[in-house]
């Protein structure tokens, strides 16, 4: 089999040393990929984000990456130059990337410029928070990131954050016929709500699989998974280890089924 | 002798699964604590942050921080009660910490509000800039730091960072008899603004060495270091391995003397 495991968190750079990170140790991830690569006949890609435990097995070819637009051409290449059996999505791919930077002083500055020349009227509140919305995203618009390092001399810096594009839903449109196990971490919910999202998860990427988790149930060790499957079924975990057997025998029983 | 290192990166916290980090692996401090530890007699504290390589001889003692307020508190607490012959101060500190986090669409809200109040003349522009600063720092002084994880739902998230407390200014004050090496990193400048910036950092935080290197020239193995110190002197090393020898024979020459 081929498999393909993302794992880890994502880093948008804000500088040259400065990053936002989506914390995730990859231990998950590591485990799963070692659980499919225990057979030897099976070749599993790694793809992970900086600071990721990384597995060492000899049929496991590790592929680092850093930001949400890196991830996303990473997997496209991967998805249109290899056929996967299935794709185990577990990486936390930040929900966001930077979109600007500026001081606080810049801000005001290009504010009161603009606000001089709009004229906006504040007796019409809806309106002037309309305007004023499309003058920020104007004042946002263009990636101030730097190559350098921020200096430390500011007072205060204004960073906007925009939504990045969708890791997830784009693996079954580059590749329909692969097996795709996506992750959902929510924190501190009912049992019920965890599991209407995974369903929610599930249908919304096209997914086979999807294994929700609550932070405030995750351990190094014990770790409560949630897998819900197209067929309506729920499965618990409660280790990390059984979260990664139970994912591989969902995946090779549902491709089994598949070539039937 | 007792020995404080510092090692790795801070993190600041956004919520429950993003944080902005400063990237440090750590290395450079690990193979500081290590040469100092290789003299049995000595002991180390090795605080370090997230991710960091940590040593693993039994005379270091690790101690994890995460944030910058986390950092100082640790760091207070630690010379306060314990007396170090030297602190080596070589983590990556934020130079900014969260300050507050709102999605676009409540900033041009809270802004429309408060400028139909304000009645700000844009005919007078210095006046109007500094009329829009007060603004902003009003509306972004509450910490809206969210225990749980941001929504992806939101379309634009604004943050904002404000300057984060000086730690390394706070180490001679808390314990003046100490020997503080501080580390200043710069990114693609020439020797001479390197150089120019160490005997500045040295002087601003009363430290009796800074070591002071470009990111241009920091690799695994290979780092240039300019070590600088209160007699006008100038050292050059070119690898990690160097530059913890070269701070350890500099402090123990120093401690030696300062003894007579």
């Amino acid at each position: 089999m081929n498999i393909l495991v993302t794992a880890g968190g994502t880093s948008e750079k804000i500088d040259e040393v400065r990053h936002i990170t989506n914390h995730s140790t990859g231990g998950l991830g590591k485990m799963i990929a070692e659980a499919f690569a225990a057979d030897q006949a099976t070749t599993v890609t790694y793809v992970h984000g900086p600071h990721a435990l990384t597995p060492t097995l000899k049929n496991i070819k590790l592929v680092p990456i850093n930001s949400v637009d890196n991830l996303l051409a990473t997997l496209t290449d991967l998805l249109t130059t290899e056929k996967f059996d299935a794709v185990i999505h577990s990486m936390a791919v930040s929900d966001y990337k930077l979109n600007s930077l500026m001081t606080q002083a810049e801000l005001s500055q290009q504010l009161a410029k603009h606000l001089s020349e709009a004229n906006i009227d504040f007796s019409q509140p809806k309106q002037a928070v309309a305007q004023l919305n499309d003058i920020l995203s104007e004042l946002t618009q263009k990636s101030e990131v730097s190559d350098k390092k921020i200096s430390s001399q500011a007072d205060k810096l204004m960073i906007t954050l925009a939504t990045a594009p969708k890791v997830i839903g784009q693996i079954k449109k580059i590749q329909p016929e692969t097996l795709l196990v996506g992750f959902k971490l929510l924190v501190d919910v009912s049992k019920e709500h965890l599991q209407e999202v995974a369903f929610a998860t599930l249908e919304k990427n096209n997914a086979d699989f999807v294994l929700a988790n609550d932070l405030t149930e995750v351990g190094p060790v014990n770790h409560i998974g949630m897998l819900v499957d197209q067929a309506n079924q729920t499965n618990i975990f409660t280790t990390k280890l059984e979260i990664a057997q139970g994912i591989k025998q969902a995946v090779l029983h549902k491709a089994k089924g598949n070539k039937l």
